[in-house]
């Protein structure tokens, strides 16, 4: 346990995916809960320096979420939305993503996010997103995305060290 | 108007999309109904020999959809369904996939749906599908989709020349 776990982000060039894969010290049903209840999301997403609010996110097929991300003085920065399609805990949800900021809308992402249990009361998680384009890929890549989940994982060991 | 529309299925060797292209004889805000309401889609989707049924189509962001694909004495033959992320009429749809049909769960797809004006209120309808893998892609491309695609647009033709 007193080694780190590392964050890969795999995105090959030319392809339009991305996968994330991280492991964390916690049982599979406590990191899925964490991925899908709305005031848990909002203590560990994000950037260390934002603050991550939850409208909603409704953890099952049909369902929706929403959230904004704030610095820390109160400021709206960026919103965020999406539909599930699939929350089969603590397994697997499939959902859909979009960034409000870009120029125009419908550079939507599908995104899987799958829950496997290991030795050691341990989970790994994988995040597979799927773009519309290669650039669509690419731009999400250069936004920044990778401060975000690395920032968000390190909150998220400290909420599920709590829990 | 007496050629006949043509379906372009274009779907690049080793990508995980399929692109399908059609332009229809109507009017954008006619061809757009007949894609979102579900007593319409129940009318002309699927193969000539197959009967389509919806339980719902509930076009808006976190709606949802389900319709079955029947034999004409009633055997119900595959079901499918997927969320909504966005309906915005009469320009695009944005929604997920899935075939139940398949030996695991989790293999979806997303759909973007764009409807185009042309000249002589004519229509042109772009369906982009984007898959989690190549193999999957593959699958769908290999399940006679091109002939419930096919017979699907001639039910659509003779159905938008009724309205």
């Amino acid at each position: 346990m007193s080694t780190k776990n590392q964050t890969s982000i795999i995105a090959e060039p030319g392809k339009q995916e991305v996968y994330i894969v991280r492991e964390f010290d916690a049982p599979r049903d406590m990191v899925y809960k964490a991925h899908t209840d709305a005031d848990m999301l909002a203590q560990w997403m994000g950037p260390a320096d934002r603050v991550v609010k939850f409208e909603k996110f409704d953890p099952r097929p049909g369902g929706s979420y929403r959230y904004t991300v704030s610095s820390q003085d109160g400021k709206e920065i960026a919103g965020f939305h999406g539909s599930i399609h699939e929350a089969t805990a603590p397994e697997r949800v499939i959902q859909t993503f979009e960034f409000e900021g870009l120029p125009e809308r419908g550079h939507v992402a599908m995104e899987t996010a799958l829950f496997e249990e290991l030795a050691g009361n341990r989970t790994k998680v994988t995040i597979h997103s799927v773009f519309r384009s290669v650039a669509d890929r690419d731009g999400m890549m250069q936004s920044g995305m990778e401060t975000g989940v690395n920032d968000g994982y390190e909150k998220l060991d400290a909420l599920l060290r709590q829990m």
